[in-house]
């Protein structure tokens, strides 16, 4: 892919995000994607590939931000990144020219993406890609949805330490003046714990909700692993009420 | 070796294909600087060190070809990447002035083969680096043999999916007119199968033989396990003969 | 991390040295760092973070030598690499005008350090960052001490090949004028070797001591593994004598 790049843009300044997102883990490509690209500068291109279905009709497509543009599979890998971006327009890649001369039917990360993304950053106007979309597909993992005094999402990504990341963002958590709030992960029994802005406002070993360095509503426990405490994994449902 | 290469071109502008080829796996390192260096602009530089003979009197060398310069020791590495790509010339690097001042017994890449890259970026002409050669070492990895009616060819790599990459590039297989040939893994029984452009051509499971996105003859189950269904792993003989 | 760098500094060239260190393991990451930036071009910006204390009150620095500047958090993590390169001063990075607006508490490689980094590279001066601090923290690995004949270190790594790569330098071993020295790893008895230039030196399978090509004092195995025959693990006290 950065053959690709510098065949086509040799001033390209290319910069490895991470290629340690598992196989097929669309939902966790899509995070590390939106937690990595609102520290880029202004006009940066992000190319991402996660893509079971290479080889199937899934499209390839661009989404313009207010501030950089995204190339990828439209299967959802690209939402959590532009959803609250200020989405400018969006773009299925049609035109051959645009691509690398021969397109396989296993890599398209070679052969489609990474030339559009050299192409966009030579300048190459979007019109030139492909027509205008108006949808795009929208995994569960991008929804987050509010009833009447709960929230729910889903689990992202369990990190490290064990942090659980939840889909749920800042803005979501806005309706909770509660500085105590019940959170229910998956079918375990709701657990009341602190809405809180810094780790050392919970006891060690105390559960707390956080906004975490993501930028996501992160599940932690002071100094401990949460994911094991609640058994917690990617996809489960998260359901935040009042207590 | 990035910092070799920069202290002496520091306009260099350095790819990363991959660090994930195991230890002492001078195969696979092949298979890998082959499929990518196609990809790249004219005139790169390609250095790669797979390299379990380090310290031993195997040479250091350079390959030219049409397109590129290739930088890495003689054990058979750079062959698959260069054998079909225009040969120029070969050059054994000799000159002390062109490694770092101070060479380990351990780490020619740093010492040796990063700064001879640098040197080629820099515009260093071939004949300063040592003495032409004509012969290289060629492993059997990088032999085809071709019978009245028989293709012999081995194992490559087996990739993430179970499709079995060999060494058999387009142009060997063109003695073939039948769409469906017979394929032989190592000791298994010989197996009839299509020999096709496309996965598609092939029904759920069944095995086929295609020209992959890496331009050698894989052996692929539609959406299945090839290397499970005929046991097969690097280095096993394959063997196309007619029906 | 890299994107905070280019955000602040566009034209800066990025190299990834490792992001192989395990988790919280400074000494490991100590000499990695160690070990490669004396080959960097003068002037070159390190910046390294293994942070188990991320969130605590361990104050983020900058070390700059006679060749290089070193950005990190004060655990250890520089001192390997900046203690024999000729010290000129050590700031505790203070100003928040030269962080991301919004400092996490746990991610200080992207909020503090790599921004410290890029202003840096864009030619910062160091006064600018916070005052001058004259001690900082060295964990007992970054120490060597010497009684009347005896060397006490300890093993900084083992690497991929069970080589016992030591934090003993080739300056401090200048006091062994004999070509054979006893080597005590841990508790074990001690074991005479001969101290030497070249692998070739030993017989096979037979143990040496010799300065490696990460300038540190390694036991190794003629074409074997040291680290199993003498049991010997990251932290083990290494004691060399007279014999």
């Amino acid at each position: 892919m950065k053959a690709a790049i510098l065949g086509i843009c040799p001033d390209a300044t290319i910069v490895d995000v991470t290629h340690g997102v598992d196989k097929f883990n669309v939902r966790a490509g899509a995070f590390m994607l939106a937690s990595a690209a609102p520290y880029f500068p202004t006009g940066s291109v992000h190319v991402a590939v996660v893509d079971p279905c290479v080889g199937t009709p899934r499209r390839p497509i661009i989404i313009e931000t207010e501030k950089a543009f995204f190339v990828g599979p439209d299967n959802g890998l690209l939402i959590l990144a532009t959803e609250s971006a200020g989405l400018k327009q969006m773009r299925h890649i049609e035109s051959r020219r645009l691509m690398l001369p021969h397109v396989s039917s296993t890599f398209h990360g070679r052969d489609i993406f990474a030339p559009a993304a050299a192409h966009l950053a030579n300048g190459v106007s979007l019109e030139e890609f492909g027509s205008q979309i108006t949808e795009v597909v929208k995994p569960e993992f991008t929804k987050v949805t509010c009833t009447k005094d709960a929230l729910v999402g889903e689990v992202l990504h369990v990190d490290d330490f064990g942090n659980i990341i939840t889909n749920i963002q800042a803005k979501d958590i806005s309706l909770f003046r509660e500085n105590v709030i019940q959170v229910k992960v998956a079918s375990h029994a709701p657990y009341q714990m602190k809405l809180t802005m810094t780790y050392a406002d919970a006891k060690l070993q105390e559960p707390l909700a956080i906004i975490g360095s993501h930028n996501y509503l992160e599940i932690a426990l002071n100094q401990g692993n949460a994911a094991a405490k609640f058994g917690a994994k990617a996809g489960d449902k998260i359901t935040l009420s009042r207590t």
